[in-house]
């Protein structure tokens, strides 16, 4: 026992050095921070990004007017260093309008939406006999002739069963297959009481179906099924939406220079990009208002910590981390100068801590800081899952170490998409907690003599996404070679 | 102690006589019913009504169709006396469809269904600032100039913040002063997450309101009174309905001649009608289905019971009770005749019992037959309870006995006329005991020597009415006079 102690602290000496600041002597910085969140208008904020706008879909001009809002909002706290840094997505998308008929055997509105990055119908809409599929495994899509002038009813129930990691390449494999097939349009069931519609696409990266699709609520869709056990069913479909070409969309990126190291930098961002069923305000409205505020307070802070720090904010996050991803291209270079990234994207709910991504290390070099500084702010946990569904991801596929902030999500998905995503759900003591712990953790990051934990090799971020089952989806994606 | 015990037995010999039978002398009759009605197939029926022609609404073709499919289902089991008995409802209106918009401060989609029983806006829809409602309080109106080419937004959860029952008389007055006043429309809130609709209208009766008016969904509705904080809001309604004058409805009653005494009645009751956000699985098709399959296992006994069983189908319920009142009214002069009424509405959960509708006399004379028939099938509680919410109500105006089916009905207003009220819903062992508890009931109160409870006078009617805070109402809405 007590040798095991001792090497704990020898191991702590040596990474912080002897002169390195403890949890208590960093606390009257960050005492100071929590305080100026909790007593500020993070609030407002908030409420004006969710209802000034409308929603912000990646590439939509909503998105970009809010984007030029957050560069004012920066200036207007006194950081200088604020530019628009754009990207390029495939394809630019904007819903227009959908509307579903039961035509027989009984005429009844259907409660559709167009899927998001899906064409128009052709003018008048499309009609046709409902084939139902339940596996859309190659074996089971052979005959496909039976597809031909037909619509198409994807029970999402059973292929999304195995999970999305496992049903994407087969979904993938299938678009071009009912297309060739001449298919009318797909329509996937959601899963949820009321018809209410959780908004997605079905394309990794922002590209366009191959053929029209919609979604259609829960009970609808069942109606649909159980009426195919009787005979055929026909519906029509018409579906307008706006599409481009290759679309500019612009990431937001700030900068408080480092006052001792400035070259060294830790990055704090949310995606700022929404889905348009609501304004987003949890998803992500919640952790774009958090990384304006954390900006707030430190730009009001005498000294700025020893690293820079970087605030992003990101677009295309909901259509594959796009922002981020093109972020970590356009920056390779100075990539090993990025000590660690904190992401907030999982909601406004109560706080719990940090998700390490699977980083043993650097959930041992956080514990004493969650332990010292964040247990207070209920933000004391710390978990070891990894998961690539928001903008830490790029990050530590090059082996930097992120930390993505962890909140209680029960109450999350029953908004998460949804129309019900707006400011009326938020609660104000959970938010600010969340923010407080975002800048208390990056004061600590920035302003420790050593990093909080190094960068790791491409074989251990391997490691770390395979037990993840994350490794296969990311090499479908493009974005990961082992 | 003794005396009082003595003095209850005397009470139940003198009611039900030395010859009456006993529960246990009823359940080889009662078993059969509740066996038949577990092993028969009225989930299909269920499935075949809810199914087959869409929504219900009071006076759709939809409606009439499921009347006339009743008919012949009655018919199917053997039952000859089977009509249609119309009435008259002052209006008739079947929903086409509706859009709203945000014009400014931003531009969006708004969550809005036309409400029940209101006309379309002129041809190109309305467009005006919002005026925000939350007190109708007559003298919160007089100034009602500021209502001339606005939309008015009424706050639902504020204006029935007392209830319905106190709302009603203060709305009813508010519509003449909205329209005198040169109002566009209104707009009135909902309650739900992700602007979730429950289908409803403003006015008892099936009367026409003067005005275009439109519910909005929950996020929506906050989020312009979010905008109306910091300047005006304008919205634009564009809704279509199909309106008519006065409409004929059919009402469905079947019945079984009694054996002994078939001038002496009972009836088993459940509206047909349904709202049209989806296909009524709970509210009331399961209601509905019941008495179908009810009469199938009476009509298959080999002898009838004592008394006559009406069974009843009725229109216009949810727009106040309009059939079952409208019967009452067409067969006053044998309402004498009626021993008691069996009415099933309260979706298909799992059963609890009877609710007596406020008449102690009643719970007393069904704990024994409570005790030893339905506690079994879940059914042997009782509550006093007294509402008039559905169609036992008319009937109890005139002091007959009456027992409303009682179920849990926790998930019961998660559906209640939403889209989400759907057969996938329905459980059936739930579904099937409630079934079997009015069949059960219903036997042994067609069967008894003596009714279950005697008609009790007006001035006791009107006590109950005033013990339960319905006695305004009532007369409010023109069915009571004290």
């Amino acid at each position: 026992m007590i040798r095991r102690t001792l090497a704990v602290l020898l191991v702590c000496a040596f990474r912080q050095g002897a002169w390195a600041q403890s949890p208590s002597e960093m606390k009257p910085v960050t005492d100071r921070l929590a305080a100026s969140i909790y007593t500020g208008s993070s609030m407002a904020t908030l409420r004006e990004l969710t209802d000034s706008f409308g929603a912000r879909l990646t590439g939509s001009p909503a998105y970009q007017r809010s984007a030029e809002w957050a560069v004012e909002k920066f200036r207007s706290y006194g950081i200088q260093d604020v530019k628009l840094e754009p990207f390029t997505i495939p394809a630019g998308w904007q819903r227009g309008s959908a509307s579903g008929t039961m035509v027989s055997p009984i005429s009844r509105t259907l409660a559709i939406a167009s899927l998001g990055w899906t064409p128009s119908t052709p003018a008048g809409g499309v009609k046709g006999s409902v084939v139902m599929i339940s596996d859309v495994s190659p074996e089971k899509l052979k005959d496909s002739d039976r597809f031909r002038g037909k619509i198409l009813l994807l029970d999402g129930s059973k292929i999304f069963e195995e999970g999305y990691v496992k049903a994407l390449p087969k979904l993938d494999a299938a678009w071009p297959v009912f297309q060739k097939a001449g298919a009318l349009a797909i329509v996937l069931t959601d899963r949820e009481k009321n018809n209410v519609l959780n908004a997605h696409d079905m394309l990794w990266g922002a590209r366009l179906l191959p053929l029209p699709g919609a979604e259609i609520g829960m009970e609808d869709g069942k109606q649909i099924m159980r009426l195919l056990d009787n005979g055929p069913v026909v519906i029509s479909l018409t579906i307008t939406n706006e599409t481009s070409g290759e679309t500019k969309v612009n990431n937001v990126v700030a900068e408080i220079r480092g006052s001792e190291r400035p070259d060294e930098w830790i990055l704090i961002g949310a995606h700022l990009d929404s889905w348009d069923f609501a304004t987003g305000a949890q998803d992500n409205g919640a952790g774009t208002a958090s990384v304006l505020e954390v900006a707030r307070v430190f730009a009001s802070l005498g000294k700025p910590p020893r690293r820079s720090i970087r605030f992003a904010l990101w677009g295309g996050e909901e259509q594959g981390l796009l922002g981020s991803y093109a972020y970590v291209q356009a920056h390779t270079n100075e990539l090993n100068k990025c000590v660690a990234v904190l992401n907030t994207d999982n909601g406004a709910g109560h706080p719990r801590g940090w998700k390490v991504e699977g980083r043993k290390d650097l959930k041992q070099a956080m514990q004493p800081w969650s332990d010292g500084l964040l247990k207070d702010l209920n933000g004391g946990d710390l978990s070891l899952e990894t998961t690539y569904d928001t903008d830490h991801g790029p990050f530590i596929l090059h082996g930097i170490p992120a930390l993505d902030l962890w909140v209680d999500e029960s109450k999350y998905f029953e908004i998460h998409h949804k129309a019900s995503d707006t400011i009326d759900k938020v609660d104000v003591l959970d938010f600010k907690a969340g923010e407080a712990i975002v800048a208390v953790t990056a004061y600590m990051v920035a302003q420790s003599q050593s990093p909080i934990a190094p960068h790791i090799d491409h074989a251990s971020v391997g490691d770390i996404l395979k037990d993840a089952k994350l490794d296969e989806l990311l090499e479908h994606v493009g974005v990961w070679k082992p």
